[in-house]
């Protein structure tokens, strides 16, 4: 069975996201989504909500799971039984740290493989940073998430009194 | 009626900021300096002080007139009657992150027109940031910013007791 | 009345051009979409059929004229009375390019502006080069040209003896 | 089963394309080597020549097949059985390209799929043009491409009377 | 006398820094290795220990030595009897940053020169920051620092209460 | 005696690579300008022609010397008993390349050092290339190559019948 994992903060999880997810489903057995903890930047929601919104986004495709780690990536991977990494490019300065990130990843172990994938073109400006902007701002980002994270949007920045309408 | 917008956090206005306002003020009737909240970094100047330092650089250009908006960026140009937004483009990694917020704001409001201005090639080095961390460390930033704003800036860091000789 | 130059090889036209084209009509009074002679490179069609496609691409937008031109640029859009050179954007590499020409045309005429704007996502992977790359191989490019274009590359590459079907 | 291309033009196979060959072969069932007629440049080795050194460099992958294609990608993909195509990426400035070309296979065919691998960074330098170029100048390539291509450009340049020592 | 001075944050100094520093040894008489204050980001080594951990590190090279400044680069330089500025180049983003900072220098100080090396390419994807990431969360980070940092790291995260095996 | 090689068509020499060569000769105790003879491209001038040309442009800096070189770059520096070689950045583009480039070169000998240094920002968008085009075309290049390059470009494209006033 080949099994991939596809690492990220998705925080939120966007259709950016789900849109590499569809078409990495369809050339592997098996794609865990594995959501980061992200030290270094203090995300929106929290890991467990960031999974749940996750899960509910993916539900519907058969060979796709989501998961949580804390580890190095490639440590994790290797203990979920995978050979590959999945990642999405959407823009040159994506590109570079991600060749940066599959090279220092071969060296820390070379059976795991890093791929890439790129979003349909629509969702190459697309990126969660954004989509929190754009939502904290009142703007609306149904094109660009799916419904259920539409209202986590919401619901987050109602909870810190930012006015949505 | 052409009516540009000409977005930025403007912490604070330098010569590069004042190159394309001069450039765009001959492109339209009409040129709003819209300076942001920008709630994702700390700036130096409150949006007040960001302001005025504007207001006082551009005060010799007839057509142009200084704003500040704390709404989506389409949402503003759109209320102040404009239809072009401008940005100044000076590196390659400008370009990226200006193309993917092009490609968003169209999105969002079709109506809304994105077009990027160059800057003089000497000012393309110059930006707030870097000239902040000059005049923190005391250089002298006179070729980069008109005379108020060098003022305020050795105003702004000597009240942080910082030494500026 | 300002007058917009949108210079170009436009071999052929491609609906990403016009794409832009539509968009500095609604910015302009007037849009000269301007051929150029393009010494360098020997083009599929020549300068006078590359000027007829287009013309015919764009003749349902009132305030735009198509001229072509064999002298160096900036000395072309004074003559024709125009302030401003439109380019569109649709990568990183060209970005590089065209700053670097942006800043030359400014050295050799400091009134004539340069302005950058972008097409639609869907477009920005359309070139001219790519289109005729897949036309020669027989591909459908019908989404990326108008009809008329679909034909006289159908034709241009049936009387080099390529099949075309 | 599932199938990927590698599509290139192999003007010759270097160390940088075997790399990117064999991590393929562990992520898929048959990986096809497809050599490109590549009309717009003139090759070094003719197609011929060119699947042959490819053929003799990856017999001793099982997995790994060798064909050359003078159709569109796209249709030579699906027609193979194949619903994968695999690129290399070496460079920044490759990645954009790759970007447009993803893009516009997709465009044409949505059911073949465009991933990107890393050949190991020993070899990010390495192009079939800069061997080439060092090859006719009398260098040692070695270390970049396989001993029978060595002897093959030693030969070739040497039928064009270019000292090989 | 040619002195160079290679500025950084150094926080900590890794392999990638010193492949440079060994090639900047070879082309100079002297070579200050010059440890920033970096107000902007808060590091994880004080100043002091980013000093120690570079003369531990550079100790076999007898012309180089270690040093801190706090005040604008090219004022250090000046002061020190410097003529150079060596900075290290790993990829593409560097650059640009780079250029905009050898722009100013320059205005800054015509006297003083700013040149770029470049590291062995199995460096090229070390950077302090991906180092601290991967000891962070235990991962060997051995191949990437000289012994002694690797030990400080793990002290620093082993007091930092974050497990280390 | 540290000698550095300064590689190149200059097809012809630019104000850029003056400027970069005036840079050079203060690092240096002795810079030899290295023409190349470029066989990939069809150069203007001839490799005699170039290196007139950069002989009467590079005279008045006495240790500076021109010379022509047909073999491997880093077997030219050996022979010539140099160490370093330089290279002019002008543009992400260029970097790029120069990156492939070096680590080639250091491939092809450990000794050669290849250093990059970056022209006056005034002569960042000047290439041999576009002065070549403008001058084609009639135009005005006396700010970007010394007086008698302006002369041999047009006395070059008068004996081809092109207008020059």
């Amino acid at each position: 069975m080949r099994t991939a994992v596809y690492p990220g903060s998705f925080d939120p999880i966007t259709n950016g996201h789900l849109d590499v997810i569809k078409r990495a489903a369809r050339l592997f057995d098996h794609v865990i989504v594995a959501v980061a903890i992200n030290e270094s930047k203090i995300p929106l929601f929290t890991m467990g909500e960031r999974k749940e919104l996750a899960v509910k986004a993916v539900q519907h495709i058969p060979n796709v799971e989501v998961d949580t780690f804390t580890t190095l990536l490639v440590n994790y991977v290797v203990a979920k039984g995978g050979q590959t990494v999945i990642r999405g490019l959407r823009a040159v300065s994506d590109f570079e740290f991600e060749f940066q990130l599959a090279l220092l990843n071969r060296k820390l172990n070379e059976d795991v493989e890093m791929i890439f994938m790129m979003p349909k073109e629509s969702y190459t400006f697309i990126s969660s940073r954004i989509i929190k902007e754009i939502s904290m701002l009142g703007g609306d980002v149904s094109s660009f998430v799916p419904p259920h994270v539409v209202q986590a949007l919401r619901d987050k920045f109602a909870s810190r009194g930012l006015k949505q309408d």
